[in-house]
């Protein structure tokens, strides 16, 4: 079972015009899971509703403390991407797991989303990978050790 | 680089209302990694177009030779769900490459596609698994010796 | 009240994978006015369900009886592109309403359709003109008797 | 022709990654009527980019000194909802127009936007209604006079 645990991000970001702002909302992987008719068994788990670069020391802990503890072992995080890298470097202790992150550029709920690419793209990668914690974005699979987000390329790039 | 071949199916359907029907257009991938920023280096080669229904012997051997001739270690083909198995086992014999089929049940020009989940899904099995031949549909990487799809539920299921 | 009738059409055709092509589905106003958060009050009654090229004599006569028994003044009628001149045609005889015929060239499950745009349109074409039959596609409300479908253009033009 | 006026609100939001953030960006009446295949003769006007609320005196003066100046008849403004009845009354003392204000509670960049219905919705109400100010939204030709948003609803309410 492949056990995913979303922390919110751009992926997540929902149009609120009562709030004339956007914010992160419900998880989008849930639906696109549903709406892409995948069975392969799954678990998804809402840890943090956070834009990453919110993202304390503690919420840093409370997500390797669930990768950690997590039965499974292949699972995809879903997360914001300026901070990403840092998520995964911090996930670099956990053995014996495959552990992908990955998340979008732009939200799921935008006509034009690398969304469901990225959760495609991740899953597979969570699915073959030997044990590791990875970066699946843009179509690559990265090594968080040697790799950064460029904001300005709008893609990651190995460092 | 990723070798992508793409031979038509329900992935590339597109409405043309001049005919009054859907008939097999330009294949959506290029598109897709394009959209999706995918900077890993590929080339994209139409070999024909064609709803697999409508795939002859001819067709088929097209499709490996191509397959076999590729200097590409990893291989894409974008091709219809009906008989995406029986191509699949036909390029059983091609060794030393990752050759990894996929399409869709929805064409990529609907609102509701599986398109671009499934390419995302394809590209990262094709980037990672050893070399063979395999079947990725529905968030699942399969063997083509053990499949089928099954028509009523909309999905590949193990043989 | 504003009563919809709809007839099949274009616009509501769906991608059947069991059956490798599209067909005539359920219509798709109803969705369209649900979605938008339109609260003027209005009935959808769906009439027949069928490509406006096999539309019967009997199949138009039952769309003339259908608007001339409505008791509403303001009447939207969803159909098939193709011989909606035709129809709007044989509805030129009732009088007291207004009545407006439109579709799309692309069905509204597209991620490109005119769909929605044109329900949108011709629904305040049909609030707003004076009694009479139109045809509204293409952003223009236009005369059935002096209007034409040209084909490869993919509009109506005044004839 | 129809004279389209733009000045920004929810229906022009564009989400900016490098930013984490929506802004008002391009105007999308431009493309929504070239992606409907409009033909009707109309032009876009780009007054500012802002969202409704940011609107100053200064603004809405620009905007009633842009649509009295117009030789056309027949005007649609895409206008943010919030002051939207507010710009609407100030337009009121204009004669011999056809005045319509439009605009979005969602994106015209999401997957469910009511932008594209919206704009089709006003343009025909902008085509067919005798000369005065109206504001468009819900499907519903309005009296700014008489009518305010109502946030929770998410729609325009008669007062």
């Amino acid at each position: 079972m492949i056990e995913i645990f979303t922390t919110g991000g751009t992926i997540d970001k929902v149009y609120f015009d009562a709030l004339s702002e956007y914010q992160v909302g419900p998880s989008a992987v849930a639906a696109i899971l549903r709406d892409n008719n995948v069975h392969a068994p799954h678990r998804v788990t809402q840890l943090m509703r956070k834009d990453s670069l919110e993202l304390t020391d503690d919420d840093r802990a409370a997500i390797c403390q669930a990768v950690a503890a997590s039965e499974a072992a292949r699972i995809l995080v879903t997360h914001g991407t300026d901070t990403m890298v840092e998520t995964a470097r911090a996930l670099a202790g956990i053995e014996g797991k495959t552990v992908v992150l990955t998340g979008a550029l732009q939200p799921a709920t935008l006509k034009h989303s690398d969304a469901e690419f990225n959760i495609g793209f991740a899953l597979a990668a969570a699915q073959t990978l030997s044990p590791g914690v990875y970066v699946a974005m843009n179509g690559q699979v990265l090594d968080p050790s040697r790799t950064r987000k460029d904001r300005e390329a709008g893609r990651f790039v190995a460092d």
